[in-house]
This record gives structure tokens, C-alpha cells and sequence, in this order.
């Protein structure tokens, strides 16, 4: 598929984008929760929310790790950092937070501590498939779904946002299939794993292009970034994502008529937030890079990041 | 109430912006205090100490959490963060430090542990009204005083800066009245609250237009800022207010001619403090927005704040 036939979803993502109004108050454009932060990975997280922020949410958490928690809220003052993730009492401090955060994003920095994925990661999974809150899942939250696929069975809204060798995990866990991971992915094979997780998952398999597919319709961004490949990028897609996918929980009768005009109507506002995470990520990496080049890292993307939604998702 | 209408009250409050010269000391143009900074919250009391600064207030202090200290300083090495809210004698070891600042700001990111709220705090709002140290309060200081009106009776000066569901809450305590949150506020019930509180209080609501109303009269600041509301702008407010009304404090001969003159004479300085406060800030976020656009930060707008202040307040 070439880029000029993407940007009718490009078009289509536009309608996500809430309107910047005087009347609405703080929290309506986005509050979003992060689940990740540990004692060894404090990067993610923070990148994760600032990304979410500079798409355009109003407040972004992170629950975090005790010994996590004063490292990130150093990297920035913008962030609301609660230091709960490792306490005994864990699920029961988090989950008043819970019901007034939009979207849950669960994985970036997290670690693979059984307690903590088992205990209070696994309750809040629960308490967001009860509560009808979308939840995104990235980095070590994935490979908590690969141990335990039954996590994800009744969710009313999860993206997965694998790279090629979490994708393969999760196909051999939920599929008992294996794949070679240097072959390349066809879409057929990301829509069968959207497929076995339920009718309400999205898979965003991150890759030369990004494959993204429900159970219905599999589409590609393939608009290319640079070569540059710097550890956190994962997190700022993940993190847009977060607040793109609430935005497309909305009543949308404008993007309904677009799609249908288009003939575009296999899509929905989730696949297009996807789509729209996906490209802003991969455009914002390209322009990055021909500032930065080579040394390229995550934090002169957050920087350009909002300028570049500006540019390619805002309406005039 | 039209914009070209308010200009008199931005030409009035300059009146209020004492003149820099070699003859003062540090301090004499304003020692703020921040009593903010919990486990949860550490960017709040950032915004609002660096706020106080950047509108021209020689000295910051923050009055927070043990564990919210070492982030809050991680910040900015520009201001004094005494980490004693939390210990049993907290309020011994403030004390001493209260007598040489000009204003105190409670409520930036304070929390709500009773044993905070009803103990330091409340010592440190009695020592305010004892020794008539202008009080500004927000944020979770306004839930405590809300929880304990009696608190705020006799102050000798007070300035409350509820958003619009704070001044619901403190209307239904001081006013026993129930008000509907979505409905537009009218000066009136503003007004009525600032009587119920006291002859020397003054209530700045924030919403569409700001609403600042004394027992005597209320003004509106209607200039527009964009429609973004991004987290830690009410701390840039109340921040930027608390070095105002020091300034405010002052006598002010030139002023209360120009209200004379101007058939003003029902406004005072505390009450052009405020309308300063609000048109900065507004005027800040609608500038830097140009800049950042959906993306924009608290902390994009505190990078503006001592520019636009130039440009709007300054004397030439």
C-alpha cells in the first residue's frame, strides 16, 4: 500500500480531534493513567505521559513504583505521580484514582515482578474490564497477557501495541502458533490474533510499517520514520494512543458520515486512533531526525511532538 | 461586559507595580510562601513558588512533604523547599519562617490528610489571621476551609481562587445553598459568598470569564486565552497573585488618584491585584498557546510569564 492512499485515514482521524473550547473545563480533553515505573525503568512512563500531554490531554497519572516514583516526578513537574504500584495495600489506594481516569494504559517501565503483575497490575485489568475502560497494553503488560490470555477474555476495549517479538509471544500464547519473528508480518496474521483476544481488540504490531487490525479490517501506516531507532519511542506511540482512543469514545456522527461517504465504513474511531498514534509518532520521528540525526533520543521527540499534531492532525 | 471595558482596571493595576530600583534589598518586592506538596502532588507548588517569581517576587519558599521535597527542588534550584509539613512538629518549624514572608498561599498541591489539614495548617491559617498576613487560598485549601468555615472569620485579608466545582462546594458550607455547577455563575452569587466570608475577603472564580468580587463590588476579566486546559494553570494564578497582593499592601497614593479620578473608587488595590493576576494569566495562555498549540504546558506558560507581564504590566 503507498502513503497517498493512507491519508484518507488521515482525513478520517481528524474527526477525533476534539474542538479547544472556553467552555469546557479541565479533565475533558483527556485524563490519563499510566500504569508502569519500577525500579529499574523510569523512562517510560515518563515518557508515555508527557507524550498523551502533548497530544493534548489535559492530565496525565502514573502509578508507579515507590523508589520509581522521585525520579520521574524530576524529569518534569507535569506529571502526577502516585507512588503505590509495590505497597501491600496497592489496588486499594489506586482504585479511587481509577474511575476518573478516561483510558488506562498499562506496561511502560512496569518490569515483570510476579507480585506486582499478578497482585495489583491483574486487579486493575479487572477492575477497567468491569468498569468498561478502554485499556491499552504495551512493553511488560504484554507479557503479563502472553502468561495469562484469559486476562483479556470480556474487555469492552483493549489495544495491544506489540513490537515483532511480543507480537510473536502473544501468537504463540493465544494461538499456539509459531512464528518467525524475521519473516516479514502479514496482516492476515495480526488479525487473527485481534480475532482469538474478542471482537473489541485492536492490535497495533509495530514494525517497518505498522500493521493495525480488529477482528474486521486490517489497515497499514507505513509512512516511513528514519532509520533512528531510540529506546522510548514505543512509549510516546503508546502514549498518544492513550489519549487518542478516548477521544474516539466519543458520539461521532461527522467521522460516521465521512467513513460512509468514503466507503470506508470496515473502520471505526478506534482503528483510527491507531492509525493516527502511528503516523504522528512516525512523522514526529522523521522530522526529529533531521535535526538530531544519528543521536536522535526519545526526549527531542517529545519536544517536537506537538508541533508536528499541529501539523498533520489539527483542523484549522 | 466588553474587553475594551477592562482596560481601565490593566491601567489601573499598574499602578500597583512598585518601581525596581538599586535601592531596595532582596525581599522587599516579595517573600511568598507555599504551604503545598504532598505524596501525590509535587508540580502544583513548582508552578505556583515559580509563578511568584517570574511576576517579580524576589523569594520563593515551599512548605511541603518530606517525600515531595527532593522533586520539588529537582525542579528549579530557585526555590526553598523546607520539607517539615509531615513531621509531628511541623508547625514549630514553620513558625519561625512565616514571620518574614509577606504573603502566605495555601493550597498547591497540599492533599487531604486530616491530620495535615486540621494540624499545621490550620495553626498556620490562625498565626496568618493573628498576625494579619494576607492569606490566598486554593486548591485542597479551599476544601479545608470549605470543611471548617469558621476557620476564615476575622481574617484581616483573604483571597479564595475556587474553580467552578470549589465555589460550588464552599457556597453550600458558607451559604447553605445549592448551585448547579454547569449553569453560568452570576457576580451576584459571588458576591454574596465574599460577604458571608468577611469585609476584607475576595472571592476570583475561575471559569469562562473570571468572576473577582469583594463584599463591595465585582469586576469580570474576560480576555480569552485559548481553549486549552492544560494541568497547573490555577497554580500559576494563585502563584502570580500572591506577589500581587503584597504589592497591594503597599500604600499607594498615585493609585487611589487614578481611582478618584476614574470614579473607581469602590475597587481597592487587593481587588486590582486580582484582575492583574487573571488577565496575566489569561493573556499568557492564549500567547503561548500561538506557540504549542493542543500541546501546550503549565510549564510552556511560565516560560512566557515574565515577558507577557512586560507586555501588559510593566511601567515604561
Amino acid at each position: 500500500m503507498s502513503t497517498a492512499s493512507e491519508d484518507i485515514y488521515l482525513q478520517a482521524a481528524k474527526y477525533l480531534v476534539p474542538s479547544l473550547n472556553v467552555n469546557k473545563h479541565k479533565g475533558q480533553n483527556g485524563r490519563i493513567g499510566i500504569i508502569g515505573g519500577s525500579v529499574e525503568y523510569t523512562g517510560a512512563p515518563f515518557y508515555a505521559g508527557m507524550s498523551a500531554l502533548r497530544t493534548g490531554a489535559d492530565l496525565a497519572y502514573v502509578f508507579c513504583y515507590r523508589e520509581a516514583a522521585t525520579a520521574i516526578k524530576s524529569y518534569s513537574p507535569e506529571l502526577i505521580v502516585q507512588p503505590y504500584l509495590d505497597l501491600e495495600c496497592a489496588f486499594e489506594l489506586i482504585e479511587p484514582w481509577l474511575d476518573r481516569l478516561h483510558v488506562i494504559l498499562i506496561g511502560p517501565g512496569l518490569g515483570r515482578d510476579s507480585h506486582i503483575l499478578n497482585g495489583p497490575v491483574t486487579s486493575i485489568i479487572n477492575y477497567c474490564k468491569i468498569n468498561s475502560k478502554p485499556l491499552i497494553i504495551d512493553a511488560d503488560g504484554l507479557y503479563l497477557v502472553s502468561e495469562n490470555p484469559e486476562l483479556l477474555s470480556n474487555c469492552s476495549k483493549v489495544i495491544l501495541t506489540p513490537n515483532v517479538m511480543e507480537f510473536s509471544r502473544l501468537v504463540k500464547k493465544f494461538l499456539n502458533k509459531s512464528i518467525d519473528p524475521s519473516a516479514d508480518i502479514k496482516d492476515e496474521q495480526v488479525k487473527e490474533l485481534a480475532d482469538k483476544i474478542g471482537p473489541n481488540a485492536i492490535v497495533l504490531l509495530k514494525g517497518k510499517s505498522d500493521i493495525i487490525s480488529s477482528n474486521a479490517v486490517s489497515i497499514r501506516c507505513s509512512v516511513s520514520g528514519s532509520g533512528r531507532r531510540c529506546g522510548g519511542q514505543g512509549d510516546l506511540l503508546s502514549g498518544s494512543l492513550s489519549v487518542l482512543t478516548w477521544w474516539a469514545q466519543q458520539n461521532n456522527a461527522s467521522l460516521s458520515k465521512f467513513l460512509e461517504e468514503n466507503n470506508l465504513t470496515t473502520l471505526d474511531a478506534d482503528m483510527l486512533a491507531c492509525y493516527a498514534a502511528s503516523r504522528l509518532i512516525r512523522e514526529t520521528n522523521a522530522f526529529t531526525f533531521t535535526e538530531n540525526h544519528r543521536g536522535m533520543l526519545a526526549s527531542d521527540m517529545l519536544n517536537c511532538l506537538s508541533n508536528n499534531f499541529y501539523k498533520i492532525l489539527e483542523v484549522d
